[in-house]
């Protein structure tokens, strides 16, 4: 075998281990979805940052998995019943393979996704036109490059949890999108957590463990 | 009026705005708290970051604030009825008034909080001894400063959303707590989102609002 | 004599020069405020980052001068009648004292100053509540530190041109206004240039010389 | 559609939105010029970044538009009539499609531009030979790389307002570009603002909007 | 001949030079090879950091050489007895590339190696599972990428000299492996060294070192 | 009590766990040394990083203790007999508190010391008239600041394993001890590792260790 | 003895070794200068960054000594008959201490020196107006802070051999000197090289060693 | 025209300009290498870091060039005669290029070289065994990547005025230079004066002014 799979997370964690595609060969990417689908056989099982490569030998090995170009993942299995809201939320057209990676990643892990994109902070009226689709979320993920204002500007409008996700989207003085993840840390909004630049993933399975366990919004007291 | 209080943040977001004191004089955070529970008197209002000399004031101005010498913090008004828990678990003794930061910050924004101390990663026994504790809660706050690996432990361990805190404990490379937040930042756990150095407030916010909104522990089918 | 006066900047560029406060004695900072005056009788001469004991030294040997204790500036002589508006733009109740450098310079520059305070971007109601005077203004300053998002709200509104000031207000991961400057340089926001971190004395000539120039709003055809 | 265009800017800035081309197809390119361009059908609309696909694919689709290889630009329709002076001033040879994305971005936002090329400290007889030039600018946008020392003996020169632009060009510990930013944002010249490394586009907008408002040559009593 | 070759070294210090590959053409590597060898023909020497192409040429022209294109090494010549062990210990399948290049050099530098990968500290059972393996070597080397959190978990278990190497593996603020050596160098475990980014060789040479000096485990009293 | 202390590290790594007297009062550093020593009577228990007044207390409460000034750390207890050579070595007159600190961590952690000191680079015979005393050590620690040169020579002349301490010793670009941290991590001596700034404690607990299961200088076949 | 003197330097280099002051006693220094003029009684000894404290006791313990409060230095024994002349050139009021610690080390490391101070390139006349003195030179050391620009001025003026000296003088992004040092180590102008951020010492012993070798003015052909 | 050539440059300081190739087409490398030797027609011309095609079409089209593909320059005209004496040393084989490019300058610019390659540090006898042909030149030129310690050991030998040139050698926290360039600003050795990282070029025009005017060797009095 190639990898020493860490099998056990599920059920430790509650959630099954994920391939990261970047440095593996499509071949390996596929094998290994394939044993962990063969382990979690009532799981849907999910590969990341796939090259292109990669998402074509997946889509002719395994016809039955789900290939998103833009995010470029692939999913194998039927994702879980969906439990609660995570809104997905994007500042320009070029965020959107992260946007989209967060959103597999949270539908697989067992949310609902609300996604809402190209709302940055430069036409306010943007975002504030979609309040009521933050407000009704159970985690918003927050996903931006450059100066990453949008997480400030979200958190101030509503109360629900909020991941930010920083870009690489940028140039000079953004620094591969440090200037972003600085901009995120430092959110005058309380309540703004951060994850890596361009991490989408993380974003998706920390926002989907917290709607998934959120009390219906029928029931809310809000 | 020294400042414009953002007075209307409770209906936009649920939670009132919070004195920052950093940089205030004893005289001007008292005149805050008075001013924000004046203006919502059935919340309990919070003051961060005081100075050994604006606590002494808070306690002779406004006999009814609780006054935290450890966490810098001052309360006025009783918190609400807590719902959910929010675990706060630290590395070493020098993490401590963070994670006081945090867990006052998370029972005044309407959480109950189980405080765990000194586990770090060295002594790997003292965290897997309060696995039980760990699982149990509805968020983690996890606070630890050096190489800031606990998340990476905790976050492999269980399932439960949690939120990094990097300490600005250490010295030399730690570079004031950069050290901490670039691991929290690169954690291999899935599912670790992280807040600015020291930032035990901004945690505690964020948790409490993941935690509050949970389905009661005797609900959850785990 | 104790330093080479650029006496000549004057004819060269319009302005006179400056008493830069910071690591000269009061009676340094008394003598050179002393000599520029009697260089340039006809306009106000200005020192900015004046210590207490600078400031205390210039009131009681130049009784004329105007000393602002929290700019930290002193002004000597009369400025010239203002010409055109710079409105002066700040997020929080730390920026301050960046923010009255700023405004006390651009009136010694020769512009009129609209003083616009704490709006910040959690609470965007402040900032839009006061769109107009944003709009009525020949050239904006915008002062913030933290995660300084404000600029970039402020340059979405309005096409006035704007020059964004970053403070080091913050702590942990704003590495001393570093976050801020970096947010301010990749704002999304068309149109935005920025000066040195806490530089409200910059922000004040460049945005007084634009303001100056400007075409009478009466008769500005907009 | 592709992306959600901010057709409401115009309104509220007084300019059109850009097309951003870096990440983009030539396809995307094509067809985003062509829709601002039926939105704002009597403004020049403009795009930047384009690769060389981009510009060829433009130059076939939309032959009305005009093409700069140095600068990486495309126009699509007339610019507006000019109204004052941008000088763009550069410092080397290799700074010009920095110094070229400015220029036309200051034309398309409506000002007239005087080109200076290639007037590097190094040899100060060239800057200090078109200082009358310089002086009869409305605005200055200046471009340099490596030490970026530029914006300081240019901004000693004259009192016209200064946008200082960074750029990449250099080696070592110019550090992308890293080395002229700092340099430029430390300037000891009074009035210098800064715009992001390589931003030729963020200066041109700046400067257009001081040009085109400030009062006519021959009615300034300088 | 092409480069001064230190060939004193072997008598100064016990070990002979050795070929870094990067940035020398495989005829290089092939005729560097075969000195060190020529001048040391009792020992094995060793290249490390070989391309693709380097690698086919030493398996043509020097029939007798082992390569491995996982470590991107090549060994002419019998690796001394072994004395004493050396563990090398990974966190991720990435990790593996470092990993054998510290294993090949510690064997040449003459130690036993037992080489324990995929024990990434996220799914603690893994490392816990090979504790004896662990205490029963001289000396471990630790290879980890993301945080680097591996060698403070593994340095709290047993007593053993440690050396860690960061590696490259990671994105966003791993930059380019920083985030783990800043982990390491600050880990809360003492007794923890560390060596440079992808520095699989370094800690091979030391650990050896280290490994062939002990006391057999027969012998230790412990 | 204050702190949970890991008693428990004895018996799991070999050594007792340390008070790290950083942020600590004079009154905690006594406890917990007084609580250690209860634990491991049989071993000597170690301070550092005490301040004068710590170590007055220590002096007036522990009078058994040993106090050192210069290393600013407090030993209870008798160290072990001590088994093989630790050598450090010190570049300059500055770095005498880090070489303090880590000869009597060596000495605690049971081994024997030589301390060479002030053999800075810049006079080579210095380093090179204890040439023997090197060769003769089983473990040699290198402590330097300002370019932190010293490794790479001292590693060039001998081949026994070399930890290497950075030191914040110098000014300006030397950035708190960076530059020689740097300096050491790419040392061009092969088997160079390195520990945390001005770490004399880390390298010490390492040195040891290596130094007490090697082979006494009598059996070794050299 | 406190430290080991490097005494043989003069011989090996021809200068003796210098007491750096910084982390030294007031007692120290005076009994390092003492011990120094008397090893080399011919020569001229030279104590730099001296406390308040440390220039009273050498004042007063060795009454032949020059102390200079502005530069910080002390000086014992006769300095050599001068061999050609050093410039010392500044560009700022706070420049000074710098510029008089290069002067006073050129000066006793044998050559004469011609100062100027005062000559930022904000106001280019006054640089201009002394090319005569920078051009009769053998060797200039160029001391600026802020963005230090100056060495590129100078450089393009006149073909001397130059040694710029960034200073710490500045504020917010100078980032205690590094903005300078950047900007000098990219200078556009050839020719210029660069000591450490405050190296008055460094930049006086290279520029003396340069002049003093140097063929008199009256002979050189230019 | 391409370029605005500052063909007054030799009249002020001596020195022709210098085409620097790095961006510029072979076509343009040609052409201003021709108008330069036009302009100068009795001094030789430089070119600098030129691409193979460059190299090519130079050799090409001016068959009088002298073209080194080691460091990648061009030379147009003869040489002066030398006049004094450069030692350009390096530490390893990679720095080649680095001092290729440093020699031919500094021959150019009048001055003898004298070639000393491969003594790096970690086998000192190298060094030590050219220590005549060191303390013989008028000035030195230190080539040295990753730690960059070389110039500090070589600078305690002699008293000769030595440049540093930091490369870009290295891998992993030597960050593309950056550990050797704060290395050889930190050294401490006194009279090291430091170029940017890989600036053959211009270590060569500084040492080549330093030894063209020092007294001839035959008159030194050493
Ligand atoms: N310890 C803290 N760290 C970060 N932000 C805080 C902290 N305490 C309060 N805040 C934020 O600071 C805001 C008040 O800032 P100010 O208007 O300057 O007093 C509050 O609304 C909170 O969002
Ligand atoms: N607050 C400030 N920030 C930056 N530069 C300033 C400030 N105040 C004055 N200056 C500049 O400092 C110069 C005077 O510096 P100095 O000769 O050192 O007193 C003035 O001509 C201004 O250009
Ligand atoms: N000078 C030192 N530098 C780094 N770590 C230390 C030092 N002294 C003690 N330690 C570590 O700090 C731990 C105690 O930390 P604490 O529980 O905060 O007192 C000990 O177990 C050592 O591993
Ligand atoms: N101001 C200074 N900056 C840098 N190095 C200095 C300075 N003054 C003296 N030195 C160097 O420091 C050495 C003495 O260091 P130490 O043995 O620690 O006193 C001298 O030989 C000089 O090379
Ligand atoms: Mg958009
Ligand atoms: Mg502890
Ligand atoms: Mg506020
Ligand atoms: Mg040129
Ligand atoms: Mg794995
Ligand atoms: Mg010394
Ligand atoms: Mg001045
Ligand atoms: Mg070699």
């Amino acid at each position: 075998g190639y990898a020493r799979l860490d099998t056990d997370r599920l059920e430790r964690t509650g959630d099954a281990e994920v391939v990261y595609g970047a440095g593996k060969t499509p071949a390996q990417v596929v094998e290994l979805l394939r044993t962990l689908h063969a382990n979690h056989p009532g799981h849907a099982v999910l590969a990341t940052r796939l090259t292109a490569e990669a998402q074509e030998l997946v889509a002719v090995e395994l016809p039955d998995a789900t290939v998103d170009p833009v995010g470029r993942t692939a999913v194998l299995g039927t994702p879980p019943v969906s439990s609660g809201t995570v809104a997905v939320v994007s500042a320009g057209t070029s965020d959107a393979p992260v946007a989209a990676e967060a959103a597999t990643t949270a539908q697989v892990f067992g949310a609902g996704v609300d996604l809402i994109t190209d709302v940055g902070v430069a036409g306010l009226h943007r975002v504030m036109g979609v309040r009521e689709r933050l407000a009704a979320a159970d985690c918003l993920i927050v996903v931006a490059g450059m100066e990453g204002a949008l997480p400030s500007v979200v958190g101030g409008l509503v109360g629900v949890p909020l991941v930010a996700v920083p870009t690489s989207v940028g140039y000079g003085a953004s620094f591969g999108g440090l200037a972003a993840l600085l901009g995120m840390l430092n959110s005058c909004a309380p309540g703004v957590s951060v994850v890596n630049i361009d991490n989408g993933f993380g974003a998706g399975v920390f926002a989907a463990r917290v709607a998934r366990q959120s009390v219906p919004a029928e029931v809310k007291e809000r």
